[in-house]
């Protein structure tokens, strides 16, 4: 880790600033995979299964007979593991809804807003080295709960022609209605356009690597809306003297073995916190599986030392992180100062991994800084809000002078009449 | 109108297609206004408006002084018209504001989520023919319930080199903390790249042509959110034997006089309400200023005869429109059906110009389809909602097995770790 130590308030820019994506090559490799998904349906999408994947699909879509051998082959305790994830998920997911509140906002006149599921909404699931089934639970519970009436879960082929037994088990209790053996660019552009087995969907949920990422940018200029832009992982921890160094580097850590180009930043109130997570860092990281990604993921990466945790809540509100652990004391009430941040962990006995997959919090968050503008995935993802008014006869002698006033205001000559041909 | 009876199901996708925007020519010529805002800031926005808004202008900002003029400037029967919409607006806004509710999702583990105002907001408002001071309440009233501690309005300045005073005024009532002297692609560019007088802003809302969209579009490829991609103004109206004809044809007009690319669809149970409708249509039309525009929007307009409801509930759907009028009976019974359109309004007295203006709901809905996906401006779409979660020493243990199964099965060491150093 690069070391700072008090550095001044304009210097924080330059050093919290993420690495810069290239994506300017991107649209080259993906216009060809979009346009011929559009033009040639399922038969580009197995094209394409046995090209990248090296894979020849029979039939895209999974089979009831396939989710049932799923199940026989996860053993018992995973799934346990996964029903308590889906409970707490669902939980929390469904204190989200908002039942519709009529407002009278002058006599005669009510305002409401309704919710209403998305009709058709797609998930991507990535493949790779990792079957993240707990990102299923994340995106389909909520779009459950919302009512999305069609969901259709894309994820590519492994090298034996199926889907891994874990993410067609999650998806298969989460209400997932369609799942598509196809990944990648093309999978999107299944999603987007539609194919003979997938049918076209509103909304593109879900992770994945440079081109999964290029190809839900470009579906949008077709109408296709995705969930959030998408960057590299991040956790930033806030630690003081309360902080203990051995947690601290086991979640530094949990972030840095996503991959190389994983974010970790840790700030603290004192060199001395940041010397022994370094320690701590080296021991844990000798035993790691993944050490390979967690090693590079962490030499990129930078540590703080603020002389007070003011300037330390001010430089975590200027980076805005992904998922921010506050290793400190009153964590809770130091929290209400945080104003940017994806998802944030209280106290020394909330790890990150923790919402990854089980608290009941989503773990679709924004990364790159997007938090300043941008929610993780809720509930409200999956729905829209209809605004719904209804006027009485008399409400709209009561609201009419105004409107009148305004539209003449505005040159709105048209929008005047529809009120006085009613009066 | 070109009229369609029972157009069978398969037909209906192309009857009611919108008109394909070709904006393939717009990089070329937004890229360098960016980059000329970006490098030059301040200077220029001011060589800009002198070269598109022939105006030589002092200072950016706009004072006090010029504040204060405006509200000498305005009638009282328009200021206290603007005050009636704006305490309709308010109080139905305000309702849309969420308490974070605390979830235990199991024993010891607590979920919630806090909604944060997004800090710095900016609002663009259009010059040309009409000043739109409604499309500034609808943008800064939210964005001050919601918290935003910097809300910068952008509007092109007038042939005076001032700023329409109802647009001041709408704006100093509502929140609006910086108004400043800039249109177009370049005010854009201000609002997300930050001038000298324009602070950077995370996310821009409100209309704006061609010129304005395609900015709003690119920008975000610099990580700045906007509010809803955009397209023509629309209004569907959908009658039954109930409805009066005068009244739909003051509806479809008040759309149609926006511009010639406004969309306006007219959905009817028979014939005979067609017929009458353009009756009044063509009655009307020669009553207004604006008659040329309107004249031009209804001949490429759509009117569509369908045998029952059951059938024009499922073409409305289809449609998606931004603004959708049920003058029929039961209206709100039938708009239960509704499940794409971003704003109803219900029955004979609610005509759309109450939205557009006063009734309390937003007018910046999704046009152009997206309301299949998309909602419409309201308080959230100012905040941030970031969740938080607290773990005792106890509820880690609850939950630890969960956590330590799923990680490993997704083959990630660290993150079960990040729970077992805890133990």
């Amino acid at each position: 880790m690069n070391i700072y130590t008090n550095p001044p308030q304009q210097d924080w820019a330059k050093i919290i600033a993420r690495p810069a994506m290239d994506t300017s090559q991107m649209q080259a490799i993906i216009s060809p995979i979009l346009d011929n998904v559009k033009n040639n349906g399922d038969k580009a999408l197995v094209d394409y299964a046995s090209k990248f994947d090296n894979v020849i699909i029979d039939s895209l879509s999974v089979s009831i007979t396939e989710i049932d051998e799923a199940e026989q082959l996860l053993s018992s305790g995973l799934k346990t593991a996964i029903q308590q994830a889906y409970n707490n998920i669902y939980k929390f997911h469904s204190s989200q809804l908002q039942p519709a509140e009529k407002i009278e906002t002058m006599p005669g006149v009510v305002c409401w807003r309704k919710s209403v599921g998305i009709n058709k909404v797609g998930i991507y699931i990535p493949g790779g080295t990792a079957p993240l089934f707990s990102t299923v639970l994340m995106l389909a519970i909520p779009a459950d709960i919302a009512g999305c009436e069609q969901i259709i879960l894309c994820t590519p082929p492994q090298a034996n022609g199926k889907v891994h037994p874990a993410v067609l088990y999650a998806a298969s209790i989460s209400g997932v209605h369609t799942i598509i053996k196809a990944g990648g660019a093309q999978a999107i552009a299944a999603l987007a356009f539609g194919t003979e087995s997938v049918p076209k969907v509103y909304k593109i949920f879900g992770p994945g690597n440079q081109y999964v990422t290029a190809a839900k940018q470009m579906v949008q200029q077709f109408g296709t809306a995705i969930d959030m832009p998408a960057g590299p992982s991040e956790v930033c921890v806030l630690a003081d003297e309360s902080s203990n160094p051995t947690y601290i580097a086991a979640d530094l850590l949990s972030q840095a073995e996503h991959g190389n180009d994983s974010q970790v930043l840790l700030v603290a109130t004192s060199q001395e916190i940041i010397s022994n997570v370094q320690l701590q860092l080296t021991e844990q990281l000798a035993t790691l599986p993944r050490a390979a990604f967690a090693g590079n993921a962490l030499s990129n990466s930078n540590a703080i030392v603020l002389s007070n945790l003011e300037q330390a809540i001010a430089l975590v509100n200027e980076y805005a992180p992904e998922h921010l652990i506050l290793a400190t004391e009153n964590a809770e009430e130091l929290s209400t100062k945080i104003v940017n941040a994806g998802s944030i962990f209280l106290g020394h006995y909330t790890p990150e991994s923790v919402g990854d997959y089980a608290s009941g919090t989503n773990h679709t968050l924004p990364t790159n800084g997007y938090a300043r503008a941008y929610s993780g995935v809720s509930v409200d993802s999956f729905v829209k809000k209809i605004t719904v008014q209804q006027l009485t006869h008399q409400g709209l002698q009561n609201i009419a002078h105004t409107v009148i006033a305004m539209a003449e205001a505005e040159g709105l000559q048209a929008h005047a009449n529809a009120v006085k041909v009613r009066l």
